[in-house]
């Protein structure tokens, strides 16, 4: 079996990549949730038809959905994960010395379709002894919580299905009455390329609550355009440590091993490219 | 009318764009010669179903493929662009106060039809009293001349069809050999997560022939991947003026409008993002 799965962006563009497998699929209470493998990226995780992450290039959307957030903040230790059910971003925040790391995803479906197909995504995280995996809405956990982290990652889908309401001025809110003085968060907001009216909106309502707020971006090759957008916000918290200091965070709380990130992949993230 | 225009890379991997109207498609000697219209890109030619540049986003190749050498050169005067149809590389060449640029392009049809359907990527540059247009195998033009020059822009196909023998070490070192001796060379060298061994393979060749030699690369969104690379030759000249210079050099020479490049993007561009 050979064929192709498209990702279709809204603007008559698309990024097709040849699976020769289809491992999983299934109609989750949530969303269609399936595994293939390909030559190109390995395997797969494909939730409503939009590649989420793979094998291959997992390393480049979790490594900077965490470390660009949790190097700023000086000593993240209380954790927060909105979504990201496969595991990569827990894997990756439970790389800093910290207390705990909440992770609230709605569908469990994910979770145990990731640990079973997608095992070194998460590489152990889901049986470390700091994670607290909760399978709810994660929007209402954030509502409902008296707890106080330093640090809210939104690992979220594309704006539609359970992600929807992750992007809203009213989620973004909530989040800031939860983060502690200097807490920092950072949201995965699109392609700059194919979805920029997403990012910027998603810009405009973390400045509505947010005194510091700053888009970044890496290469992801399994996302439709490769370059894939990152927003940072904070209250208090400046995103760009100087180089020599990121070096200095990397070093000191043991991080790695680290494959996209380092101190000049930190600021030169913050560099978009002008594209149209 | 509405269909979709597939580049497709070897590795599984394909980028598609929608496309409402298909204006020309024509096999020339050389190679099938296509211009079509898309909502996303405006207009794009296309050559051997490959997309080679589009209205809306030409000026990112054509602008790193010029200015990253040409202003890593003191004093370019003489400038050789060898491919290049569509008149967009002349057209950043021609800003720079140089005496002339000789364009060697193999297909005349693909000047014809680029400036026919989209004048806007030459802007009038065939038309420039500095311009000297001939339509002829630039492997042959490379081999024969006497003339020396003190830049070589490689606007190339992939290598395939009439692009095949600008890949190779051979054309190379005979572009060295009439370089002046600070002269510099840059070449499109294809697409650093789908074409690595290509890129590779050039860089090898050149390093065979040039002693400083570093890739770079742009984020052109109509091409697979978006993130596409071009190399450096010089047997003398570095790439890499400190910013300040870059900057001093675009002002003195009245460089603009410029869109994508800029010191801060020239030097942003030898960090190649670590991607799979």
């Amino acid at each position: 079996m050979s064929q192709w799965i498209v990702d279709v962006m809204g603007d008559g563009f698309g990024q097709a990549t040849q699976v020769d497998d289809l491992l999983y699929d299934h109609q989750s209470p949530y969303q269609r949730v399936q595994v293939a493998a390909s030559a190109r990226f390995g395997r797969m995780l494909v939730l409503d038809d939009a590649v989420q992450t793979t094998e291959r290039d997992e390393y480049v959307y979790h490594e900077m959905l965490v470390h660009v957030p949790l190097v700023s903040h000086p000593a993240p230790r209380r954790i927060l994960i909105i979504g990201g059910g496969d595991g990569g971003t827990l894997e990756e925040a439970l790389k800093h010395p910290v207390q705990s790391v909440t992770m609230v995803e709605i569908d469990g479906e994910v979770v145990e379709v990731s640990r079973r197909f997608l095992p070194g995504i998460s590489g152990g995280a889901f049986d470390d002894p700091r994670t607290r995996l909760r399978i709810e809405d994660g929007v209402a956990f954030v509502r409902a919580t008296t707890e106080r982290f330093d640090a809210i990652l939104v690992d979220s889908t594309d704006p539609k299905g359970p992600g929807i309401a992750l992007f809203s001025e009213e989620f973004y809110r909530a989040c800031a009455g939860i983060l502690t003085p200097s807490g920092v968060l950072a949201a995965q907001s699109g392609s700059p390329l194919h979805q920029r009216s997403l990012m910027e909106g998603i810009s405009r309502h973390l400045s509505a609550v947010f005194p510091i707020v700053a888009p970044y971006w890496g290469a992801v090759p399994a996302y439709p355009g490769t370059l894939w957008s990152f927003t940072f916000a904070s209250a208090a918290t400046d995103p760009r440590p100087s180089p020599d200091e990121v070096f200095r965070r990397i070093s000191s709380r043991g991080l790695g091993p680290l494959r996209y990130y380092s101190p000049g992949a930190h600021h030169a993230a913050f560099a978009l490219p002008s594209v149209p």
